[in-house]
């Protein structure tokens, strides 16, 4: 692989964590997922900054991936600087120093059965 | 950030709002969403025209989003011109004055469990 | 809008058409859809060729989609110059002599409740 | 068809085999699929690269795919150099020497009724 696969700059503009889960946790419980692949040499510095429809953005949020490594992160997990809100719209923007692959992953299992979408994120110039 | 992210003309060329729900209103009553980001320093003032397999197109629906949020829009919810027919095969274009970044979401409660679909938009050149 | 939306070249790598359905037809039928947009101000002559893991490409189906018009066209459906067979993995290209654009969907009801994916396909250079 | 349609180089970056399955196998078995398309005139020769999250990367894994020909290949099926394990988030990146399309697909059938998810892969530059 001569250069390293990706982008630095993402979007995802669909975002919400469901209230309530069935099922098993943490496999079944209600999630929304950021994967994160970082293919390269260099270990990848990342920024989420999340956006909602009646307040201020809040952010960045700093993770690190490791080179040649790939990261699920839950938006569930996410604390500091501060938690986000179930059940409330939202859409992110991850930056990162290095090239990276972006796909959000949601599991909604409020009903009986899950139900599962998913996308690669939108890649900016 | 340096230049806003996303695209000024984007495409969902599916589009279909079922007829009826299973569940409580609002969050699982069957709809269709645009979710658009507008992560930009700029309002972003949108228009939506909207396609039919066997009729001409009706629009633009207008809407602004302000700088650095998200709105998650029902199509379900569009009334001006002329509210979206349910039951009936749509497409879209969403065109906007600043660049913003449109994913397509649907919920389908026909049935006892929902069923969720997602991908981003189109992205015009 | 100044230039139409779309490319003239996309393809679809998934493709598979379920052998059974639950619920009410058609409406319920387990399907496979390619939704195209024609947003432009020409008529679209379409070429569907369909491709397989162990015989030779089929095609090309041809279809037209009016001026700012959209279809949303079954793979069940298509009869000339073969039906596609049931149960049997597939991929499509579909090329356009004006730009298009084009989306993949499938509504599964194989078992009880229905299971939906969709994706923007792949827009060739 | 002048040129061939595609990418050399493809990366998913969710990936994630269900430990268990509900209904009939093959066909309800939880799986993951890359979908291949080789739309051209000469044979595909393509590595697969497996990334996880604690471990360093598997691979090649090596296939070919014949000209004019589609591959589904489950994730499930890969067993040189070895076998990817289940219940673990993994990515990849799928190279080509000669253009190809990738799309991503997930049946889960850990629950009673199946979910389904795809998306079109993130092609490079």
């Amino acid at each position: 692989m001569d250069t390293p696969i990706g982008r630095r700059r993402w979007a995802i503009a669909e975002g919400y964590i469901p209230g309530h889960s069935h099922g098993p946790t943490p496999a079944m419980e209600s999630h929304e997922t950021c994967c994160i692949l970082n293919a390269g040499e260099r270990e990848a510095r990342i920024e989420i900054t999340v956006y909602f429809e009646d307040r201020d953005p809040v952010g960045p949020y700093r993770l690190t991936v490791p080179a040649k490594r790939t990261h699920h992160l839950r938006f569930n997990e996410l604390s500091e600087p501060a938690p986000i809100p179930k059940e409330t719209s939202y859409a992110s923007v991850i930056e990162s120093d290095v090239p990276i692959v972006v796909q959000h992953t949601r599991l909604d299992s409020r009903q009986a059965e899950n139900a599962l979408i998913t996308t690669i994120a939108y890649a900016a110039d």
